[in-house]
């Protein structure tokens, strides 16, 4: 009993929660349940209340909103869909009463009444959440008919084909929609009607036939559910309206959110609709436009119209659909009426509309608008255009176009009719990793000597196809179209060549067995030979059999090129590109690099020429031997510079020294250990015959070289002898790269060109590393300048790729005047994960099993990685104020990693030339976003 | 000109500063030298003015102000000597006027006047720093002496020999110390005396020729320098003192101090004190001793006298000391006064001490004290005693030694005069990496069957010498005495080895060539056959051809566990052990560990038994067989974990799953493809002979097992599949695992031992990983509890050993119930050092070139993989307060490091069994200091 005796008379209310919530308790909101507003009518509301409204229902408030002829109807909330969920899937107090109100509206307004057979109302209800999410949730139609309405339409209409076609669609979407029966017995019954008939088509029934159906199917639903078809037509909203709710949390919806990344918490709004049909007669039609051309951007209304037809039969194609100028044929002022609401809905959403409309008995309805999907060359003429038509902002412009939609000028592809013709044909074997993008065919070519060959004298499209690819390779994989490997990883070196001069490759099919020994690959079941044909989409990591016809996009689109100028307004970031050659830098220039972000000098090593020079210099048993080999590689090294100087005159050039292990420059170890103990075997066997005498020799020469692999061998060579400590290892080789570049600068200073060397030492842990390395190298090109009697501007800076690299980065920003992150470098070790080995094996497990998110070698990790970048930049900066500090991974193309390296402060990005127009605009993307 | 006409008389001042500093410039300090006191007479300082008087000057100060019988002097202090320095080697304002009323201060005690023929005073001018160095800094003796002085003190002492033997040495010292003079020209003077005479030894030189030397070099002086020998005592000392300033920047001294760690801005005091003679006959005398046994730490006064004699003699060592009991029986009254004197020194200084003294004609003069070095043993010893005497408390005691110094206990060792010995006759052939200390003579055996054959068959002491260790070698060194490589690092597998059991080991020898089919050892140009006798020091690393015989120190000391039992009562951090054998974990348990922080459960697969098994499991082709060898190694595993439980009864258990990659486990692949090379060569040239028939089967399976290897061969196997990651990879194994901790825990509940298993998942990089695998293994465990209808305490946590866990140790603390920092491999990663090719590589060579101050392995690299840590632990904990953190790192087991851990706030330490007391006392070390 209370103290105090209440006068007032106590106000119902809801018991009070307990302390503690049980679970599946409905949220609070649904106590203030009777109050809130669970439905609208569509000119209550308005196109920025998706949230609230969903995508398609805002839309068809606006389009009411501003006068378009939209059939009138409701909206029921997401919210009204959350608390229907929170209440175990009951109706929260109030929807139903608010549902019944607008339907008693929208009845006023038609004249009509849903159930009066003398007069019926159907309408339709639809799911329609924030972001459409097609086809995963659920539709019925025609809500309103029973036997009596239908009885009545029929008088009403004189088409009892028109009316009973509808009602056994109800029938059939109401047992396979709301009870969630399968399709299977509906469809054999309209088979078996059309067997009768000898028809192919449902269209070509006769009235009585779809009445008897709609029977047959009220039979099914009897039968199979247990229940009757509701003949009661509020009873049918009722049940239509819970299944769009439930829909929501159906299994197909659940993992089409979490594959697009959609909140599970939004729910979905139910949209009522008067109902209209297309389906009238020739006065009627239906269809489908976008207000521009979404596949090339051009200014014209496209798209498909059906006439006598219903929204369905547009999207199953079961009756050829026509251009939309047949409708300007048909019914002239219609086409116009329909373009002028396309130019107010473009003008009104400032975007292209992709926009449904139906035409009952000669009046047009709009039944949907929404941003139109569009191809990325399209995306970039139509936010130029709309730009040029001032309908929007150049800022507008560039968030309009994805920086990944870029990179769609810059490859070859394949046709999307050929890419289905052949997986018709059953030709595609396999898919594997898209590490370069770019389509490509060719013939196999098994190694690097032959793909030259072939393609130099026998003038062959070829895809060169190893199980990995190696640095004595690249002539090889320069001379082909494409590179296909069965093993290795997104940085594999097959990878990482192929980004680097465009090349478009597929790695890591592990399915794919090389048989270099045969000449044939095994794959999908299939044996192709050397010489056959293949084809590689290095976009998707597809792999066909056969040779598909490949289209280029054009790279000079003038809307593309006014993007991009818009593009770098904006961005705060530089744009560097990798790039080893001239023709690298002459081509990212050109896409608008602004500087070399990373030289990796080692490459040019590896060239045929320099090889075995490179291999006598590491193998040099004296200093005098080492130094007489370094003399020889100078000029080379120095015309490499000059080279890349004289293409980025005026711009800065960063030159990273030396950084692999010494064993990549080497023969391979197992091929000579199998060269050495066969040679042993022979020589012990052959002892007394003849041929032992040539051996004797060659087995002396394979064991030194056996022996001089070995004692370079390590067990973890990517944490081994190499960047840096390679550089203080054999200090004359560095001093000849440093050489190399100063004269090079110097000449070019000579010759009026403009240079700027940044020279970069890598894999720094410790900054005493960095002091004693820079204290070298730095008097050399003193020397050299004093020599030439010459200055030029230089920076000596650090590559910050090891985690203590960037834990220390005030002590190393103490030597280093500029930081360069080498994010491959310092993923591996940060996640503590060999990209040789993983990408192929543990990692893509871990992709698969979802237990990583992303590949941190695609995508660059921010919570750990970037947690050390944020550390080495603020760290840096302490230090030195000024620093300069850019990124020269591969995550420096990846516009995620970019709006990163924006958020964080850095300078520059650096990527591969091809992946410049790409920075460009996600540099502009991040700027414009941050 | 000022605008305001100045009334006052300008005061006289230093031209002000100009605003910036130019270079050389004297200190602010020096504008007030006029009125620092820069001179302190003995009776004017005291003991802890260390700083300004250094440390000899201090203690002299000390003693005389306590009354002991020190001869009258002075100190300059360290401040004049910076001062002087400062003012580009100037005396600074004052301070030879200070010095000279010092002196005259000294000649009024003394009564004697310096330079006065009748009455001469004759003084030292010795440096001392704030820490000893001992001979790097240089003494003049016997200033004061000149031709009339010295004629003046013949007639005074009547003794010509020793007045002229003072005055060339004095001469000498002159030449050599103040001008820098070679030592040749004088040493060959004496040497032409000796010859002439016949003699040996220079105090048997009679006064003439004494006098006739001194003249000789004075001679010398003046060519060799152009200057005379300045006649004038007040000339001499400041020129000692003078020289005794710039010998703090000598080079000598500046090594001596980078090497030690000292700083050099300290400066160093000049010490004038009055001469005393212990060479004035049979009645004087000199000699050092300590107040107590400073090799055993027995309390007795000890050291070494010389009657008639100057210190330098006993130094020299040209004529054989005397116990110091031969003064008792000479003069049991100074020897009285003696002790007494070491007594009251001992209580005053509260430590033991290193005492000199000269005797001069029955007087009794002190010349210095300060605390005096002791071994090991002593150190305990004393310490402890001193606490018995109350002298000292507990935590002074336990400050009072060393941790490095208990390892002292714990291994045999050479004893000195073996090494000294072994030395002298060449025996020393290399120094390689000292990993596992300790000192062991054995016959060498190149393989680990003969290893265990010779130890176990013919009980034979063995050392195991291979190029490098695997794990199939470690029955092998698990029979052996210790362990010697060619290969390999700190943190190798024979180093990891070696240390868990506590065998002595070298590795890394690279200068010893090791041959196993020649079997023999080819080092420092000689050849040791297999079965020849060999001795290696683990402590210093050092190599001996021959037996050496070893001491063996006492373990249980009863000094020694006193004092770590105190130290227990101090430190704030467990100390707990790796251990993966139930006799480490006793061991550990006896050496006062409180539980086991690693216990790696992979060493058990490769017990010979099991391997195959092992082998069989990792290379089956089908669940089934998998499955079925996991069931053949449950109950060894379970029994493995009986044993740790029943030795930890009511200790915690930390069991971390496998770990290494599972190439570790096959066959070497390089042994493999030597083979399948040989064979096919073989099949391939004896096809068709008889031969031919046994070939074609063995080579079909080594080919199968050549195959399997290499699938499962890694570029860099550090970064690769191993950890988690296989733990992922197959379940099923790390299952067999969980259910063989949990069947062994309770099962010895059921016997009444309790248990407390912590499953530690490692190579954590990803929370996913360890929330994936977590949910996987306490199922299983929870299955088994059911199972056994016993429910048992335990926690599910990680290793962090990967930089990305510490920077994500927020999200994995939400899995994880306990953090163990795994030093090694964070070490690797962070630093991205491989540890099995760097430690004998470039990381050597860092060292050497001084590039890293410290091996990042032995002494964690606070800086970079600390700061880590200590990220780790602050994220750790903001998740969950009352995380647990330990290390189990090689690193757990050093001083510095166990500071650091107890500093950043960690619960425990973990370190091999045999470093556990160092750990106990290195812990209350950091818990006193901090």
């Amino acid at each position: 009993m209370p103290t105090r005796a209440r006068k007032t008379p106590l106000r119902k209310t809801r018991p009070r929660a307990p302390s503690r919530p049980r679970l599946a308790r409905p949220p609070a909101r649904s106590r203030t349940a009777s109050r809130e507003k669970w439905v609208y009518l569509f000119d209550e509301g308005r196109g920025d209340m998706k949230d609230l409204l969903g995508g398609k229902g805002a839309n068809l408030a606006e389009m009411t909103r501003i006068g378009l002829p939209v059939p009138p109807g409701f909206i029921v909330t997401t919210r009204a869909c959350n608390a229907f969920q929170a209440e175990g899937n009951q109706f929260p107090e109030g929807l139903w009463e608010q549902e019944l109100a607008a339907l008693r509206t929208l009845e006023k307004r038609m004249g009509r009444t849903l159930g009066d057979p003398g007069n019926a109302l159907l309408v339709s209800c639809r799911s329609g959440a924030k972001f459409s999410m097609p086809g995963m949730m659920d539709t019925l139609l025609n809500i309103g008919l029973n036997d009596e309405v239908a009885e009545g339409l029929v008088a009403e209409t004189g088409d009892a084909r028109f009316v009973y076609d509808a009602y056994r669609r109800l029938v059939q979407m109401f047992g396979t929609v709301v009870l969630g029966l399968p399709h299977e017995p509906f469809e054999h019954v309209l088979e078996e009607y059309r067997r009768q008939r000898g028809i192919q088509n449902d269209a070509a029934l006769p009235a009585e036939d779809l009445k008897a159906i709609t029977q047959a199917f009220q039979r099914i639903v009897r039968e199979k559910s247990g229940r009757d078809f509701p003949k009661e037509p509020l009873e049918q909203l009722r049940l239509a309206t819970e299944a769009v709710f439930r829909s929501w949390n159906g299994k197909r919806a659940v993992d089409y959110r979490n594959a697009a990344g959609i909140a599970h918490d939004l729910g979905t709004a139910v949209n009522i609709v008067t109902m209209v049909f297309g389906n009238r007669g020739e006065d009627s039609g239906t269809g489908v436009v976008t207000t521009r051309n979404v596949s090339t951007g051009e200014r014209e209304m496209e798209g498909d119209y059906l006439a006598n037809a219903q929204g369905e039969d547009v999207v199953s194609g079961t009756r050829p659909t026509l251009r939309i100028a047949a409708l300007k044929e048909q019914h002239p002022k219609l086409h116009a009426q329909l373009e002028r609401i396309c130019q107010k809905l473009e003008r009104h959403f400032r975007d292209v509309q992709d926009v449904e409309f139906t035409i009952e008995r000669g009046k047009l309805w709009m039944l949907q608008t929404r941003d139109a999907k569009r191809t990325a060359q399209a995306a970039v003429r139509i936010a130029v255009e709309l730009v040029r038509e001032r309908r929007i902002t150049r800022k507008e412009a560039v968030l309009r176009v994805k920086p990944e939609q870029v990179d769609f000028f810059l490859h070859p592809r394949f046709s999307s009719a050929e890419v289905k013709a052949a997986r018709e044909r059953g030709d595609l074997l396999a898919t594997g990793l898209n590490v370069s993008p770019g389509a490509a065919s060719g013939v196999v070519a098994l190694d690097a000597d032959t793909a030259e060959r072939w393609s130099k004298e026998e003038k062959k499209a070829v895809i060169m196809v190893r199980p990995e690819t190696k640095p004595d390779d690249v002539h090889g994989m320069l001379a082909a179209r494409g590179i296909l490997t069965s093993r290795g990883g997104r940085t594999s070196h097959a990878a990482l060549v192929a980004r680097q001069f465009g090349k478009p490759a597929v790695v890591g099919v592990s399915e794919m067995e090389v048989d270099c020994e045969k000449r044939q690959l095994t794959v999908a079941g299939r044996v192709l030979r050397e010489g056959d044909t293949v084809s590689i989409d290095g976009t998707t990591g597809e792999v066909f059999a056969g040779r598909l016809e490949t289209v280029i996009p054009d790279l000079s689109d003038p809307h593309l090129l006014e993007l991009l100028k818009w593009a770098d307004e904006f961005r705060e970031l530089g744009v560097y590109a990798n790039a080893d050659y001239p023709r690298d830098a002459k081509l990212a220039r050109e896409l608008g690099a602004e500087g070399i972000g990373l030289c990796r000098t080692e490459h040019m090593f590896f060239e045929t020429e320099r090889l075995p020079r490179v291999q006598q210099m590491i193998l040099a048993r004296t200093d005098e031997e080492r130094a007489e080999t370094l003399a020889w590689l100078l000029p080379f090294q120095r015309e490499d510079f000059l080279g890349l100087f004289r293409a980025m005159d005026g711009l800065p050039v960063t030159i990273r020294l030396i950084d692999p292990p010494l064993h990549e420059f080497l023969p391979n170890h197992d091929e000579l250990l199998h060269d050495v103990t066969e040679l042993e075997t022979r020589l012990e066997l052959l002892k007394d015959k003849p041929e032992a005498a040539g051996l004797e020799a060659r087995l002396v020469q394979k064991r030194r070289l056996l022996e001089a692999v070995e004692s370079m061998r390590e067990t973890n060579p990517m944490l081994g002898l190499r960047g840096v400590r390679l550089g203080i290892h054999l200090p004359a080789l560095v001093r000849m790269q440093v050489r190399a570049i100063f004269e090079a600068a110097c000449q070019c200073t000579r010759e009026g060109v403009r240079v700027f060397p940044k020279v970069m030492i890598p894999l720094i842990a410790h900054s005493n590393e960095l002091r004693v390395e820079k204290e070298l190298l730095e008097a050399e090109a003193r020397d050299v300048m004093k020599e030439q009697g010459l200055e030029v501007a230089y920076q000596f800076g650090t590559m910050i790729e090891i985690p203590r690299a960037a834990l220390t980065a005030d002590q190393i920003a103490q030597e280093a005047e500029f930081f360069s992150f080498g994010t491959n470098d310092l993923t591996q070790t940060t996640y503590g994960i060999s990209r040789d080995d993983a990408e192929t094996g543990f990692l893509s497990e871990y992709l698969q099993k979802r237990i990583l998110p992303e590949n941190p070698f695609a995508t660059l990790d921010q919570r750990g990685v970037g947690a050390l970048m944020e550390m080495g930049v603020k760290l840096g900066r302490k230090t030195r104020p000024k620093l300069d500090v850019g990124i020269c991974g591969e995550h420096g193309g990846d516009p995620k990693t970019i709006a990163f390296c924006h958020r964080i402060g850095l300078d520059y990005v650096s990527c591969s030339p091809y992946r410049v127009p790409i920075a460009r605009l996600a540099a502009a993307h991040a700027a414009l976003t941050s």
